[in-house]
């Protein structure tokens, strides 16, 4: 495997940003339980739609976008799954 | 400009997906005025990357990657916004 490029550096560490960017999120759902301020839509369509760039990301072979998302999408469906479980009481 | 190809044509539809996944929130968010179930540092890390994504998007010539970062960076950034005006009162 060839030493990542400045190009492949600044996609990694952008993916490292926006996928980390979900952990203090999960923590705090997961801590507080609550999602009354989080939108059902939003988390549904977004994760649908990171679900598209990981395949977009293979097809075009930006590897990046592949590793971050990975991660990302099981971050963003933590939040959509204990949203999904609450709505009944919100 | 060439007629773009199914993969630009797949990573478009994941671009709209992400970015139009914000809407919903941003909505909420204007409505309610509230914030407390939304963490901060997501929102900070996030916008954060995605400016990042935009730059990277450039540089690999990535169009749909620039197009749909755009308009996320400016959905997410009026989240992140009201998140920084509620927090004396949270």
């Amino acid at each position: 495997m060839p030493w990542p490029s400045a190009v492949e550096l600044l996609g990694s560490v952008a993916g490292l940003l926006t996928t980390i960017s979900f952990v203090p999120q999960v923590v705090k759902t997961l801590k507080s339980g609550q999602t009354r301020d989080i939108s059902l839509t939003m988390w549904l369509t977004f994760c649908t739609g990171v679900a598209l760039w990981t395949v977009y990301g293979v097809l075009i072979q930006a590897w990046p976008m592949v590793i971050t998302n990975v991660p990302t999408l099981a971050l963003a469906g933590t939040i959509l799954v204990v949203k999904i479980r609450n709505m009944s009481r919100e």
